[in-house]
């Protein structure tokens, strides 16, 4: 860059490429539809997440799907990770986006992330025509347990209902719903061992999405592959339970909560001596 | 603590008080609405925000303005701050959160702060019976410029489509749009001044942020402003522009772009010479 | 810059202007001064801090003073707000980064910036020449708490004994200490409202940065409010601070704890009804 | 719940553990050391680093050592990942704490990680009893390049004097610079292959780190393979490039400079058409 701007010459490398959105026009466009298209047509956030983030148009049942895990997902309550960070912040006097960052951070493979491994492994077990049972005993030898299975209070009897009517939306509308039946024989199998182990919410938006992508017709395997391994359901979750934590920051700002500071009782300190100076060994 | 309190034994002072979303049942309820209800009864993102952030459902008209909101703001390029610190994130080869993160944190008075400040101004002037040029005037007395006015290339004759598009939707769908009318006669006022002084998109989003709360019959007076000051039209920003920033993250990754280094040669380096050690006074 | 490229021109207005480190050379220097020499003349932290904050080098007992404050700041135990996010950060498994900066997003008004403004005010006072008794009761008409003043536990006869150190040491080394003089008149006449009144570690701390400033002998006053406008003594403390939560991050992790989800049992949920689709004011 | 504790009643499992920072007493203390000892006794940054990271109080000669390493990797310019995206923040103007987490948030595997991975890829091989050219051939056939080696200018005739300095601290001070002999064998390997294939700063100090935990008599060899898996030199990395995105941040804001906006010239947009609605399936 420096060089060629050095020797005058015009053909610049530029040191950015973007595929998204272009500014150069007289308004942005998304992936080459312009904002103002966007609101005259009615373009929905389920469309333009698709335009932004898959470059194309996905069917209406899919970017629907989008919409209903962003409202599914928006929040869990003020006790999980990122909504008590969120708390916490907002408490300590900070404005919204800082409160909101200091919660997001915490997104990562334990809160949020079960969702994105359910949706690996059901792919990969599913592509490798590996059966269920065969599945479920492959993983409890390594000592893991199924992501996506599993419930505290709900059971083969007492069915979470949100994940009915997701799987009952996408019988409905999906080409197919390969994944989430193969994710469905494997909870037949772990009812068998234990009453509570359902297909939970996030097992379900996990297989869900697979065949979303799979079933549309705008991605070949391998691209639907990359999609998960770039983190584009981590991305849904992450958009989604940010409308949750802004609530939480908005709420303590409106109550004027105080500083949190954590119960002192809650710690237990595991005192050591002071040690000494230079080293142990400088003493012996 | 926990067998404490179900024995109704302690009378136990919480320390942490939340008014959005419930997780205690079998199932979170936001603002008193189950997710599975949710899912069910087809609520909208703009609902879900309701229910989260106001705690209350506004009307259609209303959560449907904030859903195009969401898809107006959701990205305006890869060059604005937010995008920018996203992408060189990305290109580190950071995740998605922190790389969503790292552009977030440049939201602010200058960057995406616009709207906020044209929505108080164009409130509290409206509010106080102020005509529009004495506004503009007694802005231009204290060197301020007014936010939310003003644009590179649309002039009266070149109309934002987006700004067109916006207002439209108000008129047709709002009970009032009182501010709106104040920032046009900001407008008509500005125009006399340039021919590019018109009301630009984040003065139309802010007026009609107002419109939208003080009309909506869910807020007296003091609740709309509690809501700007609480910063929920910043929360509205961050939110779209999420959208953008996770979909700018995508693609970097995407490409597998290398680690961003700035060019040095756009660097303008003020050199000093070493200090002398020990402050310049010692060597007197 | 673009249309000057575009003509092939070579003066470039860049976009970025920096006057600390240069990178231009064999290797980087701070201020001027190679990195190498930073190493071989064995420049203590605190100089380097000089060097890449102020663009001097300070007199050895104001940079040794500012490391005193690193140590002194380090660590205030796991219940504060950063500490705190940073732990929960670190439980949900995201690396030393992300569970950092969870953490110091809290810093601001309420946690950490008690030093800040007991220096502004300190300084803003006693320049003003108004007396301790004055400054006090001013505040106080105001509704406001001398910020620096005030402990849970120590008072006149139980003093904190940092503080005395941290006053011993500006009392031996400083050329003056006439903004901690103040700060010391201004106890004494709180005292007599309540033995613990007292000066505390926080405003010791900034009322000797505004000493520090003022009386090394590199910046004049205007250029000390500005250091303190911009915020270095803020800097000091969330560098400071930033040791402690990196310990604590590494903490969790070595101790492998999991995933902290907050005790239903300490929050109260305010529980609204689910309210009617469409605005209250729609079912009227 | 805590008058409960105070008589006794309750046997409460503590919700957090910590084992670094005590806050109970009169004055924290940090791994049994009373803050007012820290100052009184003089402890350095280096040995508060050591408590309260390492839960012990290394020698001197290792103490010292974390604090070259903290001026030396301070900053390097304005043009890497971390300080560009503090310098953006800063002008978007955005607080201190924002914009170093911003910054902050860039550091990973490509931006600072290289001395982590050089200090476990020297351990790893040297630990195995590999020979230094059976290693680099190791990594050759993976298509993978020696962390640590390598330099755009330096030589074997031009040598990094910072590389130098380090190597005689450690020479004359450490115990054991077994680690550190290791990768200069490395380096005489290299340096047949090609002039520039140095052992360069980052893997200068990746070696050093693991001899000063492997020789300061402290840690088994377990340990110091879990210190260096939990981070703690991406943390001595983190919190040494705080200093300078803090000076850079500062800069800016004492500067004035405004808003940031990478120029369009250097973007190169690779434009899709807009998608067909609803999927391109579907126009078929
Ligand atoms: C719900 C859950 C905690 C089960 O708790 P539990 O009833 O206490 O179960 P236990 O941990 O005692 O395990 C009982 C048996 O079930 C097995 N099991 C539990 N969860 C399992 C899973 N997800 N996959 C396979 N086996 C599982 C255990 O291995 C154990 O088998 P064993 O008796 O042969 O050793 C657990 O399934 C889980 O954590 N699931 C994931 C939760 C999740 O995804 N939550 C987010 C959605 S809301
Ligand atoms: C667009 C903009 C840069 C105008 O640029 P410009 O044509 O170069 O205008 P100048 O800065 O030269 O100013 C020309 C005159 O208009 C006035 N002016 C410019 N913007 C003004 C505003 N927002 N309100 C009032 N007066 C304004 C200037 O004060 C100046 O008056 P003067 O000649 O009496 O001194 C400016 O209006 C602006 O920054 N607006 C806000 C942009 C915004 O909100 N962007 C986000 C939405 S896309
Ligand atoms: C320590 C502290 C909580 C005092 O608590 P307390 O003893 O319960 O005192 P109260 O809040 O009951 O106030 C008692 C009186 O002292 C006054 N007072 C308390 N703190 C004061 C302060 N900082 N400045 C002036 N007056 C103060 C109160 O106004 C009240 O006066 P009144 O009786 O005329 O109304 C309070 O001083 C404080 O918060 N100080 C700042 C703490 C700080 O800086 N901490 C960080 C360093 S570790
Ligand atoms: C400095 C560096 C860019 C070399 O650049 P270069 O001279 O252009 O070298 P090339 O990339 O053309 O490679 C030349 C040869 O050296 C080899 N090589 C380069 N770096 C190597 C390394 N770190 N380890 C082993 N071999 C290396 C290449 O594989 C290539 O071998 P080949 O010809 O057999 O294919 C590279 O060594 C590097 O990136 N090192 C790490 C830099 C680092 O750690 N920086 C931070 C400290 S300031």
């Amino acid at each position: 860059f420096g060089s060629a701007l050095k020797q005058g010459e015009l053909r610049v490398s530029t040191n950015i490429v973007c595929t998204t959105t272009d500014d150069r026009g007289e308004e942005p466009k998304y992936c080459g539809v312009p904002i103002s298209d966007i609101i005259q047509d009615n373009y929905s956030i389920g469309e333009v997440i698709s335009l932004l983030w898959f470059k194309t148009l996905l069917p209406q049942w899919a970017t629907k799907f989008m919409e209903i895990v962003l409202v599914t997902a928006a929040d869990h309550g003020p006790n999980v990770s990122g909504a008590h960070n969120t708390i916490v912040t907002a408490r300590a006097g900070r404005d919204l986006g800082a409160s909101l960052c200091s919660g997001l951070l915490t997104i990562g493979p334990r809160f949020g992330g079960a969702v994105d491994m359910a949706a690996i492994n059901f792919k990969h077990f599913c592509d490798a025509k590996i059966s269920p049972p065969d599945f479920v005993e492959t993983l409890k030898k390594k000592g893991q347990r199924v992501e996506g299975i599993g419930h505290r209070i709900k059971t083969a009897e007492n069915r979470d209902k949100r994940v009915e009517l997701l799987s009952a939306y996408a019988k409905e509308t999906f080409p197919s719903i390969k994944y989430l039946e193969y994710a469905q024989q494997v909870e037949a199998y772990t009812l068998q061992k234990a009453n509570n182990l359902v297909l939970n919410i996030d097992g379900c938006i996990g297989a869900l999405f697979v065949d979303m992508l799979s079933s549309c017709g705008e991605f070949n395997e391998e691209e639907v592959q990359e999609i998960l391994e770039l983190g584009a359901l981590n991305g849904i979750f992450i958009l989604s339970r940010s409308i949750g934590l802004i609530g939480h920051a908005l709420d303590q700002k409106r109550m004027r909560q105080p500083l949190y500071r954590h119960p002192q009782e809650d710690v237990l300190y595991i005192a050591s001596d002071a040690p000494p100076r230079g080293g142990r060994k400088t003493q012996e």
